[in-house]
């Protein structure tokens, strides 16, 4: 603690907050209550551009400049001090300085600036090494640190802890250790936050049904953050490809009054329910009544029952008849009280609508959004993937590689029944047609039969499928499509709509659904109808498939499930 | 009726269903209830790369051969027969063929294909033209058609009314239109699908209200289609500049028995309410109860009280002391009762969170979020912004450039209240040192006083902001900063976090909040904390602002809002 970098700050730093000249950055405090404040944090912090020297406050991320209104009206303001807002700049990460071809060999004799996490504290003899992570790649910058260097006491007064943040200056050199090419030779070491003794994280090896009672801390661990990065550049090849391809992105609604899947496992959105901090003493008798004793939904916000939405799909469909392309990114729910790997209570949905699209344009839009977010996660996240590849399931890289490579297969349902009867496996459901397929079925087929290669299965019989799925010719089954994949079964959902009022009309009568209930449903084929198409695909079970996390749990920073919505 | 494109499939056309060979698309049915098929309509779709006359088959965007079980292992397979999935092409739209420089004239004498649907008919003596809207664009695609042409029977029987969808062939000419630089003149017309007179959306002006009424039909008009594609511009800028500067997308959660916030308008999120179906006649005592008539928590489905998440901030902050920098952009929710044109109860926020950051980084980083968002709209939304600009808020576009081009103006509350009180301006609420500012003086400061550019408030008194932002030294104001544009007033909030572990401990306790249900969220400062920053921005205000759309019920496909849960 006597550094430099950590003096108490003197009376002529203490000036206006956040003015542009002076920056502070408190620091974890050791001995008593009071902040200090220290101005050099930031003040070496080094961009690829920037590599050597610089004057003060030039190679931050964010700079302004001390500016006196300059725009201005009204005669008050001049006198008024005004600055304008710093630039904004892409901060440099380890991810970048070791993510290159070179993997940061380009980068030698830089003095650059790293910040972040402490892994691991090795001291030797001769020598000190820090490992930081900062989340931006799987792999650590190797710090080095000699006796003499700036801030080295940090170490002997045991700050430098698994867990700690610390802030170190250095240059780049090239590394005797043979797990990297570079590493960084500190000339200045910061703490920043110390990290408690009790940090759960620490390096010996935890289970992750523990780190899932820690969802805060998990994405310090090299799983959770290689999930967490896949998981972002999934989403974000998601949103690229549609984009691409002139679809436009829709917000279905979350909640929503409209039953209309008729399905009966959906959550309650309610403020009839004494909410927050009243909830714990909520006498069941403050629920406004009806006379007859029912509950009186006229008093709720709503002003009637209303729901988490299940699906997206309805909603995608009316603006697709209109903008033609669209497709839909958001949380979706299910009230199912289960309790398995595969399940969540709250996940995201992605769910494209193509207009003047049949079921041929359906599944050839499944299977090239498939391939372009996988080659996507191929391209952008070796390290991550590698990462999976070597301690998460083997031969996943190769996996995903055939996904993006092969064509994917096509068959009927009535042609996959008749495969599985004819194969000689065992299965605990048995077969026949117009069962449903269990996974037990799906995994055969994608994983035996078609030696992992993704499955496309059409024309599933009407009776196992939704009511909105447009019945084929033969009167029995409907143009619906299932994408099943390896590990997962399946992992995409579809159909083409049935386009045809009197059709749809015919379909609802048959389920006993109610048809008034469908009217904005049914003005869409009342008026200019087009035959059209989409899908639905669970955005966790695509984390699964790209990542090979077991439990689905794993694949969201916070997942709900029966009983878990903590955080 | 009598055109080949719409005579009954003939037998031999009644293969397959979905087989690669043979593609049908059935019609709106005017006769009788036997849905006929037309294998035509998608044939004749010419993309940019094939203008002229193709093969069968060879112009879609999606098509597929067959191949008969390349992929196989099992012996049974073998004999089943299966295809690979077709390829899947971007479509040529009418924003593709009208919207680059020279407006279509480079796709002169080039036989092309628009589906879409009939804005207009008028019948001239000579000739006929039909509006043909498909969403991708403001402008319609202006169809002409000789009374020669195949298919102009379906203008004589009354098909082609506003609201059908239609299928046109035809060759790009020069329009003799002042409104166009181009034409299609049609070679064929099939009606896919009628429009009932009873189409709500004629012609004639429609009011926004009653519009909301039809939301399912509402993007099928300029204004809503528009905005449709806008706020999906806003969207997927929104992703881009955050991917850019290294940033990962975060999925807060939307259900949470957290009660972070302390705030009392939340929704509560059961099971213990019976769902769907029975819940219309659902009895108030048949809710589980305890003993003591408490509402027995423990049988609903997450085994306590759960909500609906107001910000998914601090479950961001968990992420971003682990990946340094992310965002979430997800739904949050507020049961306020206000029904005003600023509020939803259901609306989307963007939240990012920086670590190793302090305000001036996060207003920075806002500053040219706004600034690159609002950027991409003017450049790749050119035509909708015209017809804002023209037809919403004249001068929304020079509004906008001001926005990207100049210097946002950054002030202390404690100055801008000197500024408000200065001011000669009567306010509804009077202004002292200590308020919360309200809209009006926000909208005189950025509106009046600093003449359309966005400002942005710091240091805001401590009692008016929330526990988690950052003391400053002189121990009544915090880190906070609110970013005030013109038209919406407070357009972003934000501020650094209190990292300090015992400064947050004491704030809790001031504010009388339980400092357990704090639990993982002190751990983040136990842990390494570090300088922390990150705002948040409501989507649909961004709309709003970027739009000039007056009611932020406009601003979002499915609005709601009190007694509003429609769709």
């Amino acid at each position: 603690m006597a550094t430099a970098a950590l003096s108490p700050a003197t009376a002529s730093l203490r000036l206006k907050p956040f003015s542009s000249t002076v920056r502070f950055l408190s620091l974890y405090n050791l001995h008593h209550h009071q902040p200090k404040t220290n101005k050099s944090i930031f003040q070496f912090i080094t961009t690829p551009h920037h590599p050597l020297k610089l004057p003060n406050h030039f190679n931050r991320r964010c700079f302004s400049s001390v500016v006196t209104a300059s725009v201005t009206s009204g005669e008050v303001v001049e006198k008024l001090k005004t600055e304008s807002v710093g630039e904004f700049r892409k901060r440099l990460r380890i991810g970048d300085i070791k993510g290159g071809e070179s993997e940061g060999l380009d980068k030698l004799g830089q003095t650059l600036t790293v910040r972040g996490w402490v892994r691991t504290l090795r001291v030797q003899s001769s020598v000190t090494f820090i490992e930081v992570n900062d989340g931006s790649c799987v792999s650590n910058m190797q710090c080095v640190i000699d006796s003499d260097a700036e801030g080295y006491d940090q170490v002997d007064n045991g700050l430098i802890t698994t867990g700690a943040s610390v802030c170190v200056e250095g240059v780049v050199v090239p590394s005797q250790g043979k797990k990297q090419k570079i590493e960084l030779k500190i000339s200045k070491l910061v703490t920043v936050g110390k990290s408690d003794p009790s940090f759960p994280i620490q390096k010996k090896k935890v289970t992750r049904e523990f780190l899932r009672s820690k969802a805060h801390l998990r994405p310090r661990t090299n799983t959770f953050s290689a999930v967490a990065r896949v998981r972002n550049a999934l989403a974000y090849a998601t949103h690229k490809f549609f984009q691409e391809n002139g679809f436009v992105w829709v917000a279905s609604p979350i909640i929503t009054a409209s039953d209309c899947e008729g399905a009966g496992e959906q959550f309650c959105v309610t403020t009839l329910i004494p909410t927050s901090k009243e909830v714990i003493d909520s006498q069941a008798d403050a629920i406004p009544r009806t006379e007859n004793g029912l509950i009186d939904w006229s008093q709720d916000f709503f002003e009637k029952p209303a729901f988490l939405t299940v699906s997206g799909q309805l909603n995608g469909e009316t603006y697709a008849t209109a903008l033609t392309d669209v497709y839909t990114f958001g949380p979706t729910f299910r009230a199912e009280n289960s309790n398995t790997s595969r399940h969540l209570a709250e996940f995201w949905m992605i769910e494209p609508e193509l207009a003047f699209a049949d079921l041929n344009d359906d599944m050839a839009c499944a299977t090239a959004y498939l391939q372009y977010v996988v080659k996507h996660v191929l391209e952008n996240c070796k390290e991550d993937m590698d990462f999976f590849n070597n301690w998460i399931e083997k031969g996943i890289i190769d996996r995903l590689s055939d996904v993006v490579e092969k064509s994917f297969v096509r068959m009927t349902y009535t042609d996959a029944v008749e495969l599985l009867l004819k194969s000689k496996k065992k299965f605990e459901f048995p077969v026949k047609w117009g069962c449903d397929l269990q996974s037990e079925h799906e995994r055969y087929i994608t994983e035996e039969a078609f030696n992992g290669c993704p499955v496309i299965i059409t024309d599933y019989p009407k009776d196992i499928k939704a009511f909105y799925m447009r019945l084929n010719d033969d009167g029995k089954t409907v143009a619906a499509m299932d994408m099943l994949v390896p590990r997962v079964g399946e992992l995409i959902g579809g159909s083409q709509r049935e386009e045809r009022l009197d059709y749809l009309e015919a379909r609802l009568d048959e389920l006993n659904l109610n048809k008034e209930s469908f009217w904005w449903y049914l003005d869409l084929r009342r008026y200019g109808t087009v035959p059209h198409a989409g899908f639905g695909l669970g955005f966790e079970r695509l984390v699964q498939f790209t990542t090979g996390i077991d439990n689905i749990r794993d694949t969201i920073p916070f997942p709900r499930a029966p009983g878990s919505a903590e955080f």
